[in-house]
Order: C-alpha cells, then sequence, then structure tokens
C-alpha cells in the first residue's frame, strides 16, 4: 500500500514518528467530535506524552502486551462529524463539567488541534450528497487521502458517532448485488449514515468497529463485502458499564446453577448521549443491544430496562440493577448493583484498544467479522458468546496466537498480509 | 476397607440404597444440627424424594453432569454436634423464620429424623475426654461405624460447625512427629476441636471439607498426614456471597486494567452464624479469610469489613460493598452491590457439592489438598487461584478429567483404589 | 339514621357487637377481594381477635389515641367486587406467596368467611346494568343494605380496586346538573366505574375515600354533589411507599436550603396491582399522581419514574431513587433509596385508618373533601401541601380538634350532625 | 464593648464594612485552617462578592430571612489552629481534589489571605503554656483583640478543630468552683483543648458553637459559667449528613406507627476527618453522638456503625443504612439509604449559619444553651429533640420569636443587651 521509506519521512512531518522507526497507524473517528471521540483523542496524546498511565486499557494489562501492536505513540488521529465544535473546545466543556482533567487539556492542546485539523465534515443525512455510492466516495477519499498525508501503516475506521434509529429492513440489506445497485441510484438511500461510513470503510480497505449500536456494518451485505475486500470489522455497541457488568455476573451465577428470575434495570445519564438517547426512536437500538446479552446467558425474558435523560447528571452514567434469583430449594436472593462512571472515560480506552487490535487483525490478513473481538462490545458480531471471562480467554488466545503468527511473516504492517 | 456384596444389603436395610445397586456415599457434618446442616440434610431428602429440583448445586449444572460423581439418591447423612436440639425441631425454627418452606420440612421429616438419628455428640473442648488421641480416635470410630452400619462405599467429612477462634501457634501445629506426641499427653490440648475432627477424618480414611474458617485441617502438620494417609482434603471457609461476588467481579476490573483503589464492605447477619460472630475472637478468623484473596486479586490494602449481629434478620445476610476504582486518565468510578440472601440456602447446596467431589477426589485416590476445589472456598488449600470464573473452569477441567480416570478404573468407588 | 337501641341488638346478632355496647361501624371496600382489601380484611379481625398489634395503624399510634374513633373491634366490612375468588382463598394465596403469615389465615378464616359473604357483585363496565344513574342506586342500595343488615352506626366506602386508565373530560365531569342528566340517559357513560361507585356513597350518605388515582370521586361535579348532600370524601391515591419516602425527604432538602436537581425513580412489583399497571394506560394515571406532589416541593421538573411488572417478586414492591442535589458552592451531592415492601402490608393498615378517621368526620359533620386527611395520599384533596410531617401535623391537630368537638355534641355517631 | 462610631471606621479599615453602615460580626474557627473551615471562608468571600448564592444555608432559605440576622457580607474571619498550613494552599489542595471549585479559589484568594492573618497559633496539648488559665486567658485575648481590632460587634466563636477522645470525667467537670481552682493549677489539665477553647470564648464574652464531638463546653461546670456571663452556646457535632437523614427518617418512620427493628450503617470517608477518626479513640466520641439520637428516636438498641478510614475517597463521604422495619402483621420491610456528598461542602454552611443564628442569640441577651439550635447538632445541648422536621419548626419559630424581640428592643447588635 505505501513504503517503508516514506513512513519515516511523514511521520516526522507531522511530529508523531511511529516509535523506533515504525510507520504510524491511523486512527480514524466517525463522530470525532464527540465526548467519546474527545476522550479518546486527548488521552491518547496524553499517554503518548507520557502524562497519564494507560490504565483502562485492555491491551496495556500486563498479561497482553506484545510487540504486535501498534504503540500509542505510533497512532495518529483524524475523522469525520457533522459538528463543528473544535477537539480543544469540546475537550474544556468536558472538564468543566468535571470529567477531564483541566491540566491534560492544557498538557494535549497542540495534538487536540492537530486532531482537529484531521476532521473532515461528516455525512448529514439532510444534506444529500448525491448518490450512496457518490457519498461513500467521498468519505473513503477522506480516509485515504489521511492515510497518505501521514503515511500510515493502515487506518482503523472506529464508529463512535451519535447512535441512529434503526433502519426498516429492506432486501438491499442483505444483498450486497442489490445494495450497489442501490447505492448507485441518485433517488434512493438504502443505508443510514453508519451503514455509508462502513462502506466507506471498506472502500478505503480500513479496518473498521461499530461502537455504536447504529446498523453500521451489522448488514448482511457489507458483512459480505468486508469478507471479499479483505476488511477485518467488529462489533457492536461498546460494552463499557452496565451490560459489561451484566455480563460478569450472569454467568458467575449460571456456574453456581442459580436462576435468574428477573434482572430489572435503570440507567440515567446526562451529556450529548443522554440528549440523543432522549429520542425514543434511538434508544431502541440501545435498549435491544442491552438486553439481548442479558437473555441470552440468564434465560429469563423479565428484563425490564430503561434509559432516562436526565442532564445535570453530565457525562456521568448512573445504572442500578436489581436481579432477582432463586436458589436452593426455591428460595430468593436479591442483588442489587449501582455503578457510576463517567461514561466516555469507559468508552475510550476501548476506542484504543479496537485501533490497536484491528491494526493487528488487519496486519494478520484477517476479513470480515472477528468474534474474538467480542470481549468489548454489547452485540458480537460472529460470536455468540456474552460470558464477559469467556470472551476475555478468547481474546487473550486470539491476540497471543495472531501476534505470533503476524511475527513469524514478518514486523506487523510491513509485508503482513 | 469393605466389601462390594456388603453394600447392597446394608443400603437395602436402611432403606437408602444407592441407585442401581451402587453402594451409597456418607456425608457426615460436623455441627449437624446448625443452620447449613439442617438445610443440607433437609434438602438432599428433599432432592431424592423428588419435591426439590437442584438449583444451587453447582456439580448438577449441565455442564458438570456425569456418572462418576454419586447421585444424590445415594447419599446417607450422619454427623457430630455438641447441640441436642433435634433436626426436625431446628428444620422447624428455620420455617418459621422464613427461610425453609414449611411444606417440604412436613415431606422430608423422615429423613430428618433418619438423620438425627445418626448424630452422635461432639468433642465439646469445655468437657474434656482424655487426650486428644483418645478424643479423636472416638470421633474417628463413630465416623467408621457409621459406614459399616449403613455399608458405605465412603464416608465425607464436612465440617460445619460454628466458627472459632484461631489457636495460637505452636510447634506442633508444623510437625507431624510433634503433633501426634502431643496428642498422646494427656495435659496437652494441642489442637482445637475444629482439628480434632479433621484428624478424626484422617484417622477414619474420611475424605474430608472445612467448610469454616476454623483452623481444622490447614495446620502444616495435618496436611502431611492427611497426604500420607491417601485421604483428600478441600478447604477453606465455604465462598458462598459476598466474598464469592467479589472474586467475581474483582478479576473482571482486571481484566479491564481498571485499578480498585478500596474495597469497603459490611455484612449484616442475624442467625447462629451471627451470633457466633458477634464474638470478637471467632469473628477474627472470618475477617481473614474474607480479605486475602481480595487483597490478591486487586492489589489493594484498603479493605475494610465489618460483620454485624442483627439478630432481627435472622437467617438472612446483608452484604453491602462500596468499590472505588480508577478508571482512564485518572478517573473515578464506583460499583456498590447490595446481596441479600439466606446464608444457609447458599452454602447448603455446596456442601452437597463436596461431598460429591471428594467421593469422586477419593475414588481417583487423591490425597491431601485438592487444589481444584478452590471454587468452594474463601480461602483456597492447595491454590493461590481466588478469581471464581478461572476457578470454575479448574474445577470443570478436573471433573472431567478425573471422572475419566475412574470411569477408566472401574466404577467409582468399587475398586478405585 | 338509625336507633341506638337497635344497633346493640344487631350488633349482637352478626356477632361483631361495638365495644361497650356502641354500634359497629361499617367498612366496605370496592375491590373487596383484591390484595389490599383481603389484607385489610384479615388484618382487621387479626386486631380485634388479639392476634396481632396495630403496628403500621397510623390512628394506633400512641398520640393519636382517642376515644372518638370507632375501636378496631368495633368495624364490619363488606364490599363490591368483580371477582369471585373467596376471600380465604384469596389470602391463602397471599401466605403461600409468603406475604401473609400462614397462622393468622387460620386463625381469621371465620371472619374472612363472615366478610366474603357481605361481598356483592361489583359494576363490570363491560356489562352496563342500565343508565349510570341505574347503576349507581344498585351499588348505594348494597351499601344501604349492609349498614341496616348490621345495624351500622355509619359505613365508610373506601375504593381498593384496580387502577382504571383516566376518562376523557367532558363538560359532565365539571358540572353537576349536566351530570346528573347524562346518568340519566341509558345510552350514555359519563363515569368510569370508580365515578360511579363514588357517585353510589353520595347516594348512601356514606363517607368515601379513594385509595386509588381512579378518577373516583376527584371530578368537580361529585365534589360539589358530596359537599351538598354531607358526605365527607378524601383522596387520592395512597401514599404508601416511595411517594411517601419523597414526601418525607423532600422538604427536609428544602429546609436544608439544599435544591434538587434532579429525582429520578424506578418501581418493580407484581401481585394484582403490578399486573394492572403494566398496562401504559392504567400506569398512566399512577405515575401522575406520583410526580406532581415531588414536583411541588423539589421545583424540578427533571423527575423520570418507571414502574415495571416483575411477575416473579409477587407482592413485593422494590423502588429505587437517586436524588441528584446541589448543595454549598455548587457542589454536587446524591442520595439513593431503596425500598422494599410487601405493598399490601403498607396499604392495609392506613386503609384501616382511613375507615376510622372518615367515621369521625361523619360523626363530626363534615362534607366534601377533609383536606387534613391529606397525610394518607399522594394527590390530597382539598390541600396543596405535600411534605408529611406538615401533613402529619395537620392530621394530628385535626383528630384532636375534631375529637374534641364530637365529645362535647354527644359520642361520636350517636346525634354528631 | 465598643462604640458604634468606631465601627465605621474599623470596618472600612479593613475593607468589610458591616452593610449599610452596621458593624460587623466576627466569625472565629477554632480549626481554622481545617477543611471545614477553609470552606466556610471560601464560601462567605464568594458570598460577599456575589461569586455564589447561599445553598446549603439554613438561614438563607425564604422563610427565615430577616434583618435581625447579620449579613454574610458583613461577616469577619480569624481563628485558632495548631496548623501552619496557609488558608491559600490548604483551598488549593481542596480544589486539587475536586471539592472546592478551582475558579473560586482564584477569586477569593485575597479574603483567604486576609482570613489567614488572622489565624492565631491554636493550643497543643503536647506544648503546655502554663496553667489553664493561663491559656485560656491566652486564647480569650486573641479573640477580643481580633473584636477590637476589626470594630465588631460581637465575635462568635466556633469549633471545627480535628475530633477529641473524650476525657475521663472529673469532678472538676461538674463543678464550676472546683474546675477554676484545678485550671489555676499549673500541675493540672483538668480541661482538653477542646474545652480551653470554650471556657476562652465564655471569658471573651463570645458566643460559641461546637460543630464536634469533643468535649467542648459540653461539661456542667462550663455550661454553668456560660450562663453566668451571659454567653449563649450551641452544640453539638454537626449534623449533616447520615446523622441528619437518619434524624428526618426515623421519626418519619413512628409517624407511620412503623418499628424499626435494627438500623445499620457504615460510614466511609478520606480527608483530614478521616484520618483523624482513624485513630480508636477519637472515632469513640463520634460514634457515641452519631447513635444516641436515633435510639431515642427508634427505640432500638440494634444500631451497629462503623466509620472507615478510605484515603482514596479524599473529601467525599459515603454512607450507607440499611434499616429493618415491621410493618402491619408482622410483615418486614428494608430501606436502604447511599448517602455521597463532599463533608464539608455540608458543614461549612451550617457554619456560617451558627454564625449569624448565635449573633442573634447574643443580641438578643441569650446565655447557656440554646435548645433551638438543635437542628444544626447529633447531640443537641439542652433539648431532647431529635426529630429534624420538629427541630427545623422550633428554629423557625424561635427566629421569627427572637427577631421580634431584638427588633423591639434595637438594630441587633446596637444596644440589644
Ligand atoms: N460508554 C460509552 O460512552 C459508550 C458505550 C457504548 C456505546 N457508546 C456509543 O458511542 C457513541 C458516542 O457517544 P458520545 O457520548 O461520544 O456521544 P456524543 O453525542 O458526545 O458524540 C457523538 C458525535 O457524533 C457526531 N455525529 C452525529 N451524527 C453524525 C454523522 N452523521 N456523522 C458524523 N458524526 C456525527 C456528533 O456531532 C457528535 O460529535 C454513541 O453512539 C454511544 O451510544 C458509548
Ligand atoms: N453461607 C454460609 O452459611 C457459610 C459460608 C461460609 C462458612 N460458613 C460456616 O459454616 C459454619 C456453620 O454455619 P451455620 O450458619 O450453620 O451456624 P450454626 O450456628 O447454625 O451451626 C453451627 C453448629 O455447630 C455446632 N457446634 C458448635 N461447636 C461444636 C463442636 N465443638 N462440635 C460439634 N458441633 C459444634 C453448633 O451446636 C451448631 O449446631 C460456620 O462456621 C460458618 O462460618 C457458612
Ligand atoms: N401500597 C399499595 O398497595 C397501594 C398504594 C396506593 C394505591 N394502591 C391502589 O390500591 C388498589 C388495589 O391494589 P391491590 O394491590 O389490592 O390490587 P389487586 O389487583 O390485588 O386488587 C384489586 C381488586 O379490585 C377488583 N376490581 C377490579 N375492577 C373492579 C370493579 N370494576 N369493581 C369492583 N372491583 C373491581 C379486582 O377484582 C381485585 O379484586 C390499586 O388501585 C392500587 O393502585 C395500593
Ligand atoms: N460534615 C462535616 O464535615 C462535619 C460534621 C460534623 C462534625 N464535623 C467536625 O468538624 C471538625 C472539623 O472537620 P474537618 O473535616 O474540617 O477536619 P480537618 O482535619 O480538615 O480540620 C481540623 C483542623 O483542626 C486543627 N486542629 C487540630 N487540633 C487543634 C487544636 N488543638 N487547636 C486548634 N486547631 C486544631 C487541625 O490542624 C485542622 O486544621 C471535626 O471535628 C469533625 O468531626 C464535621
Ligand atoms: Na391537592
Ligand atoms: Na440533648
Amino acid at each position: 500500500m505505501h513504503h517503508a521509506d516514506t513512513h519515516a519521512n511523514t511521520s516526522a512531518r507531522t511530529g508523531r514518528p511511529g516509535p523506533a522507526g515504525r510507520p504510524a497507524t491511523g486512527l480514524w473517528l466517525i463522530g470525532a467530535r464527540g465526548s467519546v471521540a474527545t476522550t479518546a483523542t486527548l488521552g491518547l496524546a496524553a499517554l503518548a506524552g507520557g502524562h497519564a498511565s494507560p490504565t483502562g486499557c485492555v491491551t496495556a494489562r500486563p498479561g497482553l502486551a506484545t510487540d504486535a501492536l501498534p504503540d500509542f505513540e505510533g497512532i495518529v488521529v483524524g475523522g469525520h462529524d457533522v459538528s463543528t465544535c473544535p477537539l480543544p473546545k469540546r475537550a474544556e466543556a468536558l472538564a468543566d463539567a468535571g470529567m477531564l482533567p483541566p491540566h491534560l487539556v492544557t498538557l494535549t492542546r497542540d495534538a487536540l488541534e492537530a486532531a482537529d485539523a484531521e476532521v473532515r465534515p461528516g455525512h448529514d443525512p439532510a444534506r444529500p450528497e448525491g448518490s450512496g455510492q457518490v457519498t461513500a466516495e467521498r468519505l473513503a477519499a477522506d480516509i485515504v487521502a489521511f492515510r497518505e498525508r501521514h503515511g500510515l501503516e493502515r487506518v482503523v475506521v472506529v464508529d463512535v458517532a451519535s447512535t441512529e434509529p434503526l433502519p426498516d429492513p429492506i432486501p438491499e440489506h442483505d444483498d450486497a448485488g442489490l445494495l450497489l445497485a442501490a447505492l448507485a441510484d441518485p433517488d434512493r438511500a438504502p443505508l443510514p449514515p453508519s451503514s455509508l461510513y462502513a462502506y466507506a470503510a471498506i472502500l478505503a480497505g480500513a479496518p473498521y468497529a461499530a461502537f455504536t449500536p447504529s446498523a453500521s456494518a451489522a448488514l448482511p451485505a457489507l458483512v459480505r463485502l468486508a469478507r471479499e475486500r479483505g476488511v477485518p470489522v467488529a462489533g457492536q455497541d461498546g460494552k463499557t458499564g452496565q451490560t459489561w457488568l451484566r455480563t460478569v455476573l450472569a454467568p458467575a451465577m449460571a456456574a453456581r446453577n442459580l436462576r435468574v428470575l428477573s434482572w430489572s434495570g435503570t440507567n440515567l445519564l446526562g451529556g450529548g448521549d443522554g440528549a440523543t438517547l432522549a429520542d425514543p426512536d434511538a434508544v431502541g437500538s440501545k435498549l435491544g443491544s442491552k438486553s439481548r446479552g442479558l437473555r441470552a446467558v440468564t434465560g429469563t425474558d423479565t428484563t425490564p430496562l430503561h434509559i432516562d435523560y436526565v442532564p445535570d447528571l453530565g457525562d456521568v452514567k448512573v445504572a442500578w440493577d436489581h436481579v432477582h434469583v432463586e436458589g436452593f430449594l426455591g428460595s430468593r436472593l436479591t442483588l442489587q448493583t449501582t455503578w457510576s462512571a463517567y461514561d466516555s472515560m469507559l468508552a475510550a480506552p476501548l476506542v484504543l484498544d479496537l485501533a490497536r487490535l484491528l491494526a493487528l487483525a488487519h496486519a494478520a490478513g484477517l476479513a470480515g467479522p472477528v468474534p474474538e473481538l467480542g470481549f468489548f462490545f454489547k452485540d458480537p458480531w460472529g460470536s455468540d458468546v456474552h460470558d464477559a471471562a469467556a470472551q476475555d480467554r478468547m481474546l487473550d488466545d486470539w491476540v497471543r496466537r495472531t501476534a505470533a503468527r503476524v511475527d513469524a511473516t514478518g514486523a506487523a504492517g510491513q509485508d503482513a498480509r
């Protein structure tokens, strides 16, 4: 795709050389000026600058360290967004709200400005840009230009844009041929924005992860295209807080042969995501992906769940769960959990993990859904495993195995494919 | 030890034939009239009678089923206790307190009476019976007589007696030779009651589990004797509620590379165990075994923990935990859990599991601590693994492997050793 | 209304003499075979029989005791219901579900049967009985016959039937003349069942309380009729658990000059009421009355609230609240509460209180809404006070004042009006 | 004490004129550089400067506003401390810890420096200053000099120093004559520091409040001296969080005639107060004053309570309560509360309230304990009322009544005595 000698120069030009002369990796964020994206971008700069430790990054925990993953310092950020609020300003707002540490905003200002300069206008469905194909090609071109401008080994695309309502199913979603035809038709709009972005990533040959519950690459037609074009994809809907906790606890109950009768929950959140999910259409996709895994693990259908927009909570998410369980001789026990966290602080390190892991997947020549990345998602593509501990083992095995394979065939990204 | 032909007859005589002519297994409970023991005895009868399903029994979950484990119907119960309150009466009291379902007390009355008839006077340290050796031999004789009376394949001893204060360490605890000499001396009492029971089990060749945090077989001298005399042992301190939850959650945090800053907890409980633990000496052993694992897993020493005796709660245990965690970029998150359960309803099925699993260990000829049974204990003997999911995998593997070995060498208990 | 000499005889005949020769009071329950009604009826019998103490009855607390209130032993129960499941059977079901103590069901069986014999068919809107007037007169006749059959001083009607959806507003609800005209028209149905019952109580001259959020006597036209016909009424929607807690806590925050930013809540409940409230129409009336007071006291509109039907919880209601508060210098504090209770056990003693207090109001000649009974209700009629402590003082004053007035003019119910 | 004409000048000199020419009031804090004191001092400056609103100040709520209370702008701060860490530095540390808003630290720096210049060395019991009398006179002289230096109407002393262990009782504590004799003896130390400060306030004729559970003015001999010398005193141990909540909830339960069976609690806190209370001696005084009121209101003795030092929580206090209650027919209900707040943010506004209210008490010529200030304290002096709502009414009445009295006799502090 590009030549090793180019990298050093390009990286040098951007002031972000891949360490030890290794070519840098790109992280292209859909929703690049949102809360999760801003936190990930700032966090990456803080890590690269030695101002923070990678607490919360799964790939930084002792057991998973491997040279086959790109270093944090070697990741360059860009993306798409429909918002024009610059990253440094968004970061300041998040600091004022008590989430981001003010001193880190100061220390990373240059990096935030640099990343903001790499943000290109997103696709706003209210402002059609021509046929879907035209739009996707424009978006893909932005990604390719970013890769070339910085001489990047590869670019991983991660969708952290606002949750969309799920589209009504149409035959085009299941059939790649039909889909390509409809995309070419300027009078049709067979794909919602999230899926156009996913398609653009495929066109750009960029590994892709869906951190949102939106349709994105979850459509069979796009899965097929990803496989055909050698693009590894992972999804869907980041498993960061309450759902993660549920997929930790529910399998543990099952291991004890305890029977979950009902699992009831409530989420309170403010912030941008809270405002989006106050929309009954958008919240539908989220509620779906939050409950599916739980039902699969527990076998109960009594899982009432609510998401409430509570603006005064700002970026904090509070989640309460009430679990009613049957034990020995029909006895009942209850477990209640209250989880309170800055949601984007949980999500951002996982976004960085996905960038590193999909870079590895790409280096290893994988295409289509990577089921072993299910650990990161509420609705894991290509996998029925929801048990967090089991997913963790799968991930651990996969990293070792894949890293060994990539190492055997050459340093990641050099000539892996 | 005994002849296969005797079994069928004897079992027949007691009206509890092992299913399909298989010889029965004995379960000998130290503290046989306590809350856990009563619940286990009643539960076993309810299972055998088809009045209840084995919810809460780990060995009854689909994945662990194997013919190599004795069936519930083939288990006969006896034990030691210093209390003279008959089992049916204790069961009624537990039903009045809302824990045991009244109809099951009625349905299992015969079995409770039969088990109560098998309870022998326990050893009360306030009433010395001669030297420790004399006492232990009397206790061992009770176990052997039980085995012979019922023609049992083997008897598994499980200690569910009141928690004792930990004894002051003396050299005899570490040296089997010194210990045996001191036990022979009527003027010395080198072992607390729980350890005398453990020694008696070893003398009787009976596999042994310590469900309490008392000294029991945790002394190096007794471990050596157990190994030498071919007795598998497992311990210690049943991991049923709050501690189990902690060893589910803490490793999950570690997998996310989140850093636990403090893990604070409180337990409220009434019942017999609550009254015992209101004694500051007794509670010491419990608090120790509750915190050790957590510190090992989380790496933090800030783990304040309290156990309060709240008589009006009866047999319910309420546990509150507050976990303070550092995430990405120094952010903080909190998780609170409130657990409310009938403590003995959690413990009893695990006691039945231990009876089945130690029978298998014995059939397989194992001796000394069985680390793979660590899943059941706060302070696992022979193992440093506290992670519940990891323990669960070890258990699963061990059952398969050991069952296969026993099957290969003959049906469990026939001629396994 | 009736002669004192009749009472002794009549009461004697029913085996429920008012104590000290005092005429008995009737309690007529709409929804007489429901959970709250069954608990109230059984509880009254248990109190009268000396099998229970009046814990949970406000009028039985030391400060409120007065001879001017009818004694528990002097209360006779009857009512309307559309269910045909007899009271003793319903009581057994509630005992099996763990709510009612089994021994009390046995001890009160006769009283439950006696009360069940006094239950008359309720009005089922699916089975019209002619015009509204005809229906109401039939219902009123049932009440009057009950009063005369038992020679009762007076009958207090309390609506504890299933919550209804709120009716669409029509001019008849605001104008007594229009309403009476529409009621006479067999082709119209201007009132929902709850309001027909309230009208029937007015026709029967029976003091009336609405323990439900249904329309009942909350319509201006019915309020006017109650006033004109000398019938005291009180409502609405029993304030028993979460809402009570909120009206305790919110004013306390205000007294500290703390500013509530949001008050978010969730209710989980099974039981009959839970099933009814699983209907989105019915739950609307409930959610309205639960939030109005809170908004009035706190001044915030961010009060998301949910009611979830969780059948496995049976008659237990679990309510979680998360309160986000601004304190000094913009600091934030949170209060979370989890409330877990048998809902009907909270409601039943208050139903008995209302019977006693409305008997007093009637004896004192009051007509129309009694604002001082606001303590008992989520939506207090005739009052804007929601602060539980303030309502408690109002109640206390009112009982003293009214009792003194009744005492001055003759024993309650003799010739009070 | 001083002349009205001096005030204007002096106040003018300090840049803190009492509004409308009214002489200023002094607030003298024992523990002036602690967390509560720093927050109160900064908060007062923020209020006076119009940078904050008085949320959390009881005396600022609409109903309590009266001209008879000194305005926030008219309060000048000084105090004693054994710490030499300057107030601005302490404020910065509290801002770094996330408690104080950084911009307010900046805005109030001058006021913090001015207050710090008014802090005099406290009495360190490890460094005797001569007899108790000598020490107290030195401390009193500091207070008097502060009053005169600023031409203050009066100085209110509030003790917010570290909690001390309770002293062993000696006869001198009960007898003013004996006490004065012992104070004169350089070889005796009849009073702990907190009581020496209280005595100094009395000597200086300065109204005094004990916000800590230390002995302070709670000794009968000091109460008598306060009465004799015309000094109003109020105490003890600020009721800010968990205890306040308990005295809101417990009386509400009583009003419902519900019976509290047990009330169990745990406190987690870091900060300076947490470190102090990690000392088992110091925590004794605190636990005592936290439980007394609860036992009085609920009638139960089962009130286990713990305070744990959890340094990573910083200045946040987390309190969990589990309330087990008996309701109708022996049913059980539970209420759990979790309270999470910056402790000093709750305390500081109440310290300002006490300054204002004790200034009023002094203006009105009151001497000795002011029971109507019980609202502010866990252990109210001169009162057995713990019910927060009842205390609130008492406070409200008292303010109105006392303000009216002061107004009738002249503006507060002009010629009130
Ligand atoms: N823990 C978590 O934070 C978490 C967990 C799982 C999933 N997610 C998902 O991550 C996503 C981002 O969350 P957030 O809190 O950052 O939300 P946010 O509202 O702060 O940011 C979303 C960003 O997407 C942008 N956007 C909207 N439409 C777009 C479009 N058509 N093209 C390009 N950009 C567009 C918005 O302008 C905004 O900048 C959400 O979908 C959320 O559900 C977050
Ligand atoms: N979830 C749980 O219930 C759980 C979990 C872990 C450990 N445990 C441990 O299990 C044990 C039993 O708990 P429980 O609730 O049944 O307590 P319990 O008080 O109801 O029963 C203890 C029994 O031991 C008997 N006993 C006391 N001293 C004895 C002696 N010297 N010899 C023989 N018997 C003696 C007592 O008479 C009593 O019958 C306790 O040590 C407890 O700590 C229980
Ligand atoms: N704490 C509490 O339990 C509480 C608090 C406030 C209000 N309430 C209200 O009290 C009411 C009763 O609650 P419950 O738990 O007893 O419910 P439930 O479902 O157990 O009982 C309701 C009864 O009403 C009867 N009914 C239904 N329609 C009727 C009609 N048209 N005429 C006569 N009877 C009719 C039903 O047959 C049933 O027997 C509900 O409206 C509930 O919202 C209860
Ligand atoms: N919500 C609350 O914060 C709350 C509620 C009730 C009571 N209190 C009490 O208020 C007091 C202060 O709490 P804090 O959080 O500010 O504690 P802190 O430790 O931050 O401050 C205490 C201050 O007292 C000073 N001090 C210690 N000994 C002294 C002495 N002999 N003379 C003068 N000063 C001395 C210390 O140097 C320190 O500056 C504590 O006693 C606490 O129990 C606080
Ligand atoms: Na009202
Ligand atoms: Na007092």
